[in-house]
């Protein structure tokens, strides 16, 4: 039963839209702590009051974004059939994940700062990073079932931890190793394949036979 | 030729030693960015005017915090005969590296923010960075020709990168992985050990023969 929207139901919504896409692009540029509603509404030719109908307060902009970004890293890996396709499988999962946190790189700028002052987006955050957990163990088990992997399962969660800190930082160490003072706004998506790429080195010890040969050959283009 | 102080001189290198300790201690408690000058003062029951005259404005604290932190961390690791005992020169070295930055966390809290908003700082810390850079890709070429790790220079390369983020950023991801809402101060010494078995872990699947078996030995501890 589709529900029948009425003419100010979309306007609505599609405000709200306009207001959530200029918080994102100002908070990716700016850093979330240096950006108000009232910058967000000026650039909308928008007034306060207005915004403010829409969302509460600056928490509400960031927690409606956060959903978003939520839902955009929410994807599995696809279950391969192992072998060294499952090596390029993995890679494009890494790329998707690494995208979505440079769509949202506001989240990870003072990633620490964020998590202090929200408990709830601190949880859900903790949320994703179980699920991220879960799901590159059970792909390194697949691996390992196809014998394109070889690690104990002690192994495995060990590098599944190092996969998440590296992920999770990469772009605020590339930022940092700039030749220009630069902040996460400037990382292109160059960076976001060297850093698929040093996810995928940490994989590629662990990796045998065709797999491992397979990924070398990918990461020729990486290699400095 | 030892240069006599007199007293005020020596009263003087005092009172700056408990300004920069109080400093801090309240850095690493809070986060820099919510103490104030006014704060470190009250604690020393000192007036603002004495504290001043020490120190102009709170980014000289940061920066004189930060060489501080600079001469601590600026260790080199032991040169050794390779074998086994490499394998404990390099977890000692990681340990020593580990607390450096525990003992100073407060410039990695919001590292992003500290190296964009001073130029200076943002150099030095690179400056950093790129002898960790050298010092730990001389310790593998070390272990190359010690015949205890087996590795291609591009994968030396590659995987050294991975352990300046994971270094860099453990104590980040313990905090934000810690069951309650904590800051980077209450992160314990055990974070710490934790911290160099996940970088000894990147390490772990270059190493052959009696190497890798000792470094499996002393991982025991922090398996999970």
């Amino acid at each position: 039963m589709a529900v029948k929207a009425d003419g100010n139901t979309i306007r609505t919504e599609r405000t709200r839209a306009r207001i959530l896409a200029e918080s994102l692009s100002q908070f990716n540029q700016r850093g979330e702590a240096h950006v108000t509603t009232g910058m967000i509404a000026a650039a909308l030719d928008m007034s306060p009051g207005n915004l403010y109908y829409h969302f509460r307060n600056k928490d509400q902009i960031v927690e409606q974004l956060f959903a978003a970004f939520e839902e955009r890293v929410d994807v599995r890996p696809r279950a391969s059939a192992g072998g060294p396709e499952a090596v390029e499988d993995l890679w494009l999962y890494l790329h998707l994940m690494l995208e979505g946190i440079w769509d949202y790189r506001f989240l990870y700028r003072n990633l620490d700062d964020l998590v202090w002052r929200n408990r709830r987006l601190r949880e859900r955050f903790n949320r994703i990073v179980d699920r991220k957990f879960e799901a590159m163990v059970a792909l390194c088990d697949g691996l390992v079932r196809a014998r394109a992997m070889r690690a104990q399962p002690a192994e495995i969660r060990a590098l599944t931890r190092n996969v998440l800190v590296v992920a999770t930082y990469w772009l605020n160490y590339q930022s940092l190793r700039a030749p220009h003072a630069t902040t996460l706004s400037r990382a292109d998506d160059n960076d976001l394949g060297q850093g698929a790429f040093q996810v995928m080195a940490l994989v590629a010890p662990y990796l045998v036979g065709d797999a491992r040969r397979h990924l070398d050959r990918l990461s020729q283009h990486y290699i400095d």
